[in-house]
């Protein structure tokens, strides 16, 4: 099978699930509260909205990389994308889980843990696919196979990144939203500042 | 009328379907509760995200298998494809009938049962199209009415793994979900590992 | 402009304003709720449900067979096109509305006629882009005037049809949404079992 | 990179900001209301809701011209359109917040201030893609250039336009909803009714 119509869904299930983000921006009710005072406190939500936001958009970049370099994809392939998606998937609820529970006393590290599992398992699905296609190179298209080696060691880098945030979550969970942060903003600004990136 | 836009259509409907499964999962109220034994008890709606998550994935490589063989998409195949689509669109909500009902004593039966229902209807659709297609093999590319009567075979095993757990569900709503859940296992655990199915 | 992406965007859009339907369908909450009574007592809401989601089909239908024959898409094409999915995506709030009054004394005849005035609208913008197409023959493929005229009939029935339902409403709200069920039920049947509609 | 997946990718979330729009149609709950007076009452959701849909179905425009041009896109491009995403994604949210806010005393000036500040990130990230694409030729399919040129020009009076509408808000907040929807309709009647701008 051409790679095309799961591309085709999985940019449409990608696609739902960021949309779906904001629904974790609540507008405050009107008789009673001052807006500005409202918005403000809720800055967790946003700041949780953002970092989501673009590690999905992360996410399908990095899909869009790997599958540009398949043929063919076998039903292991198809079915690894799945689980991939149901990682994505889950992001607005463990999202939605973060910024409600963060500033609470007793459950904010589980909370965040939970997040980092989150995207433990995306980065898990996605140094699977990419196991599996250097495992058997007939499902790729050229000589591509450094390309996704080295795709996989970033994969390695995120399963090691968000595995010690979610440790970190236990003890200091502001800390680990951060971390996760930094990490999104070195992906994205590396990428845009060195065009050596461009054809990864 | 060629099948890609049919495709779209169709990759679209599922993406937003299964995404809409997240909305199953509910985020626990800060005030007065804890975390961890809040998420604990909320088992049934983890499950039956995860199963059904699972199944609509199924359903759309089924889907994509079929569409693949196809040439022309008649009226009669675009018709019979929206109801196949309203039954996948009908899954998040008997998904989330059958997680809020499956602990009460009156309503688990009924509930299971309409989520069994559902997947009845979805296998019916699939093997109508089957049936209109095989007996119409100008709308098919090749040679390949032999793929389209083996997966019309599973069709009609599916007709009878959810029409059973269906009738047990009114006895049994516990052991309905599990042959539910065993049934998606044993098609994806089989797929995975065995390589003569890459070529359905 | 080619229609190309102009099809996905719509595909896109329709997609998502079916699968919105299934938010129509509430799951009755368990404590002091007999499930099975409360799901017969909501069955406004599931026959809302089917006919809104058939119409959609439908609706979907007809845009593929118009599309099919456009070469080039020009600006009034893409806004005409934007408010035809206006109409649409409007559909799950008109459906709501109508499920949600059809049994009050005093509201049920405007909500149904909100809903069939949803459908004068959508039925209006489709003999809209098939006018504009009939008078500007260098955006389509070939010559297929006759086809786009014959389905601008068929729009002009639509806006016949729904228009006097919504006055029907006004007397007797259930006469209106059976002639809207009527209406496309004729149009599925029609189109299943004639052969000639094949090619449109 | 090829263009064509960011585009379906794309159309994928603007198709489902643009539907996700009904969400902020309410409707009315049956007893003690009177269906009418309540829908009269909400007009400022309604006006926010087609303002809002023209908007996003303008944005959904101009990104397809402007891509129509691009024959490759390199990272930078792709975070680039991301983050335009981000700015539609957040529509639904600011136009809910505008529609609840627009009648209350002290947060109307604010809450329409946020719905021009959404717009005003949209027009930048469609000027910063712009600037980009001028600046990197090769990404471009043909001598293009000037086309690009007087797109951006657009894109810098969407950001005088918006930027403007946001403070006058703080003053007349309504007067800033008047400004968005006269800039709209023009663009609209603009374009619909002359023929130059059909090759943009």
């Amino acid at each position: 099978m051409r790679p095309s119509r799961l591309e085709a869904f999985s940019d449409g299930v990608m696609a739902v699930a960021i949309t779906l983000l904001v629904f974790n921006l609540h507008v405050p009710s009107v008789p009673g509260a001052h807006l500005g005072r409202a918005l403000v406190h809720a800055w967790p939500t946003y700041l949780a909205y953002l970092v989501s936001f673009v590690q999905i958009g992360i996410t399908w970049v990095n899909h869009h990389s790997i599958f540009m370099e398949v043929r063919f994809a076998d039903r292991t392939l198809l079915f690894d994308n799945i689980f991939l998606l149901f990682g994505v998937v889950t992001v607005p609820f463990s999202t939605s889980l973060a910024a409600t529970w963060i500033r609470s006393g007793n459950g904010a590290g589980l909370a965040v843990a939970i997040y980092c599992a989150t995207w433990v398992f995306v980065s898990l699905m996605f140094t699977l696919s990419l196991s599996h296609l250097v495992r058997h190179q007939h499902l790729l298209k050229e000589d591509r196979i450094d390309g996704l080696r080295l795709m996989r060691r970033k994969g390695y880098a995120g399963l090691v990144v968000y595995g010690s945030a979610g440790l970190v979550a236990v003890f200091d969970p502001i800390l680990a939203i951060l971390i996760c942060l930094v990490f999104s903003l070195y992906y994205v600004v590396g990428v845009r500042s060195d065009p050596s990136t461009d054809s990864p």
